[in-house]
């Protein structure tokens, strides 16, 4: 979503440019490389209103019997990636007294992180998705490991509560624990809420071209969250079979596509008529 | 310890020259090339008495202030590899009630392998040390995760007890997180038990130096405990600094592994007079 975040304005060109890949390409060469490098001024003036159809990449419409969701908004997005550093020691000749594991503590933080989720209930969700031990061999205690939580929630609120609970949770291990916690943040945006009259549209134009529709928030992070701060803006979601995204089994029926696209298709008509002033 | 396993006759010879590394590499070929193939029968005639002498690789001595370990035998070792298949799904999109988190699966099964630890108490020792998921990402649901259960005891029917519980626990995980766990045993060794002449001998050796001396189990795994099924057997354990090896922060002072060479030697001499029948 960079792009749609230099777009409106939310980062400066250059900087945007200069970010670096973890291969260490710089995008704005990488750009220059492949023709791509546009030329237009920005950020760019904001468009009259944004409507994105896009797969739920998730199980949530496809396990209801849904076929559209109108996107609410866009959940609260806190990514940490949480450093613990104990002592490596030898799996066979170290007491349980004497140990600082890092292995261990993580593995406390991750089982924490999911019991936080069941408390909040509703949208939350937490997860613990990288979570990398060192030297990561059989018969040694874990001098470091590295793990990174990703929580969300619609809620603002409730996510800065979730963090004020980590944080405190994080405390308390590296005190029972013996072991010493980093945390850097990786990401964090609040949630996102849609123009209620888009996302009113797009459920009456579903419900007129006869689908079942539910109203739901994004687990993932889309450019329409970035043009929510200039226009406008809502969301289709088709269902993603058995939710999965980002691998090679992802798949939408065609002729849920072709229901998302009519939809979006009637919706931009009307916004084109729409006077949101 | 595979040359001592041979040579005491627990396992073949060909069998280990065709013992393969994880790059490949087999031992015979390997040994072949550096002209260090030997030629004796095997397996070899008992020895009359085996005594080893060894760092303790462990922070015990240090810990008591003792100069000297007479040590008692070798713990058992249990070695699981265990295998967890979720799904993998979108972080942000995915209810909780609707996962098959492999990496939680996992992390619960190394808090349950601590809190074991903690119950039994004593010499018991639980590890994970060996915690991998993947696909290793901040907001994927992790489809799949393999640790290991690096388990040890003095007492055999600990051991197998511990690793009944393990086996419970693995079963109620699978149900609970709705994940497929597999386990692969990677190493079983029960406890030895060192003969009690020697190790009183080194004992009283180390006691007529004036140097400290405690009796103590060896956490670690020693060729000794494979002559112990041929001869009478003992070790003797010198401090390791800080409890650290197989680092390059390994240190036993000089004049500690000088104490534990005359105590070896003493030893040694007695054990040539002695009359084991």
């Amino acid at each position: 979503m960079l792009g749609s975040l230099v777009y409106v304005g939310g980062m400066p060109l250059e900087e945007a440019l200069d970010v670096r890949a973890i291969d260490g390409a710089r995008l704005g060469d990488e750009l220059d490389a492949i023709g791509y490098r546009g030329g237009a001024p920005l950020p760019a003036r904001p468009p009259h209103a944004f409507v994105e159809l896009h797969i739920e990449q998730g199980p949530v419409l496809e396990e209801a019997g849904v076929l559209i969701g109108a996107v609410t908004g866009v959940q609260g997005i806190s990514w940490q990636e949480v450093t613990v550093v104990g002592q490596s020691n030898h799996a066979g000749t170290t007491p349980i007294r004497l140990r600082r594991d890092a292995a261990l503590a993580a593995a406390r933080i991750a089982v924490f992180l999911r019991e936080l989720a069941d408390r909040y209930g509703g949208d939350q969700v937490c997860t613990v998705g990288k979570f990398d031990v060192f030297p990561d061999l059989v018969n040694v205690v874990a001098a470091r490991a590295v793990l990174t939580l990703d929580v969300r929630n619609t809620d603002e609120h409730a996510l800065r509560r979730a963090e004020s609970e980590i944080d405190d949770f994080l405390r308390t291990v590296a005190e029972t624990d013996g072991v010493e916690i980093s945390v850097r943040r990786l990401a964090r945006f609040e949630p996102v809420e849609f123009d209620d009259r888009v996302v009113a549209m797009v459920e009456r134009h579903a419900a007129a071209a006869g689908c079942t529709v539910m109203r739901m928030p994004s687990g993932a992070g889309h450019d329409a969250q970035m043009l929510a701060r200039t226009c406008p803006t809502g969301m289709i979601f088709v269902p993603s079979h058995k939710g999965i995204s980002h691998n090679p089994a992802e798949h939408t029926d065609s002729r849920d596509i072709e229901a998302g696209a009519n939809i979006l298709l009637r919706t931009m008509l009307e916004l084109a008529e729409a006077d949101f002033r």
